[in-house]
């Protein structure tokens, strides 16, 4: 019996985790999975109802989980309260406490919304890209750090730092989420100049031994930003620091122009939290309109990576692709003109897909 | 009377510089100009003559000169040479003894060649985007700095800081850029995360009072890595830090298609050097292939920013404009089955083009 922590969270955050929750109840019940499934409360919810982004039971709910499915936090009813009462503050406490160091973002093209990327047809017809992202070091969470005033003169640093042990943790991530695909890793850096990436490259490089079916090789992040946009196709997994992974998973889910379509894993060491890229919509919040396949989507990456599920896991993403072939639409994805359905709807598509 | 110092370089540079200089002389005879341009030796043609890729006497003419012309150093016979004796070196060692903080990066699609882009034709048909990169300081050269081994495990850092003195000057740049463009000037950070950003977005912000003309908006550099693909002509200038602008540049140049075009600016107080952004392309020097349209237009940003020229900085690109529409075209901006025509021949079109 594996726990599931589920956390709606704000917005549209709640209606597109119910209808992920049809699909991942239709394949409990079928693959016999036996899951105990738990809601919580993170963000505005839980500051509405606790004061406290991240009340200390919805915390414990989710160490003791080996899974935590989230919808999406935040909304203008809480833009004003201070840093610490953000929304988003549950969030960053959510990934810290659970030492989710691996962020996974994949940014694959569905051929069926082809049209929707901003890059020519033929330049992005075959992409499928995964970025893993360190999210627990580097440049953002670095010390020192600090703003101070210097002989009068305002002065402000951060320091980018990274061990070998930190390094070594994502990049097994990496290889091995490589060693399930196309075998190619590109480890991106800025060895040329920063000894921090220096060290970056060593590491991985090392590790290269260990994955002797993975071919390794390395790219400057400002020619990874070039290559993303030049000839997208030739990347498979994208191996980046914090910072360099947080403007890079941007800019290449950005290829697919479908970002209400696209999923992500947060990976700490046994234990997992999956949740769409996009945000929390307020200003369609409640209105059965918002797009649940990414969250669908991250229900699939939960099979897969913390359920060692893969062939649900691929079953989930063939029904994904099955409805879109059906031509079937929420109102982000579908061209002009097209008829669109809403997110029960899809929740309940995406399950007669399954064919169970 | 102005003095130029020209420094050709590697590779294709002196074939480009010699275009680039029909033009040079056709406008210092037109508008009376009375340049005194000296040739000089850099990167690996210094090496060859001198041992060192910025000997003494080149780095005098630099430092004695109004402007600086350069067309591109690096090739493979230097490359096994020790990091100080590598042909970049004279580059960067150029731009260091001269305090050139400013870098202006074009990255504007020309009408003509709009099937080059990877983005569709719709998207990218007003881009003329400026980015202006802070280009001494950062985390690129912050101090401190090291790679280390602390209780057996190795560990490296680099430093970002930015102090208000550095911000303010090139926010300067960009302001004054903005007024004689669009208007437009968004500035990039991570303000959400880094003190370092805070403070720059604070500083900018601050300048705004003295440019009321100009609208100013922030932009995360993530955002902004996916907002130049999604919506690249909401951009006019963009103002960033050095690392975020080594990206970011890339990337805008990259939504052209065509770097064989793109021109540069290097600005200190008073002094700027110019140079393609394209690199020295070994494989084609000395054959007659290469495109000296961005070194052309480098002349362009010269007669501007060093000369203060802006009519005849305009006749320039005008002319660049004209050839294009008259279908004159390099190999590396020819359609496939277009004919092509060689370095020389492009550049005496271009001064044809001036219709002095
Ligand atoms: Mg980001
Ligand atoms: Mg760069």
């Amino acid at each position: 019996m594996k726990k599931i922590a589920i956390f709606p969270g704000d917005g549209i955050g709640p209606e597109i985790v119910d209808a992920a929750r049809l699909v991942l109840d239709a394949v409990d019940h079928a693959a016999g999975l036996n899951l105990q499934c738990t809601d919580g409360l993170v963000g505005g919810a839980a500051l509405d109802a606790a004061d406290d982004p991240l009340p200390e039971a919805s915390l414990q709910l989710a160490m003791a989980a080996d899974a935590v499915i989230l919808g999406a936090v935040g909304g203008p009813r809480w833009d004003d309260l201070p840093p610490a009462k953000r929304p988003e503050q549950g969030l960053l406490r959510l990934r810290k406490n659970l030492d989710l160091f691996a962020n996974l973002r994949p940014a694959q093209i569905f051929p069926q919304l082809l049209s929707a990327s901003p890059l020519r047809p033929e330049l992005v017809r075959d992409v499928d890209i995964l970025v893993v992202r360190e999210l627990t070091g580097d440049i953002y969470f670095g010390q020192p750090r600090a703003a101070e005033v210097l002989d009068g003169k305002r002065r402000a640093y951060n320091t980018m730092v990274y061990d070998e042990d930190e390094i070594r943790r994502i990049a097994h991530v990496a290889f091995k989420a490589a060693q399930g695909r196309r075998k190619q890793l590109c480890s991106v850096d800025k060895a040329n100049v920063l000894e921090t990436t220096r060290l970056w490259r060593e590491v991985v490089t090392e590790l290269a031994a260990e994955y002797p079916d993975v071919h390794l090789s390395h790219m400057y992040v400002d020619n990874a930003a070039m290559q993303l946009i030049r000839a997208p196709s030739q990347f498979d997994v994208l191996l980046t620091g914090n910072m360099f992974g947080d403007i890079l998973s941007d800019e290449a889910s950005q290829l697919t122009g479908s970002i209400g379509m696209l999923p992500s894993a947060s990976l700490g060491e046994g234990r997992g939290m999956y949740e769409p890229i996009h945000g929390s919509a307020p200003d369609i919040a409640g209105q059965d309109k918002a797009n649940p396949l990414a969250t669908i989507l991250s229900v699939a990456m939960m099979l897969r990576h913390s359920l060692g599920n893969e062939p649900w896991a691929q079953r989930v993403e063939m029904a994904v692709q099955k409805v879109l072939d059906e031509g079937l639409r929420t109102a982000d994805i579908a061209a002009a003109g097209e008829a669109v359905i809403g997110t029960r709807a899809m929740g309940h598509a995406v399950v007669k897909a399954l064919q169970l």
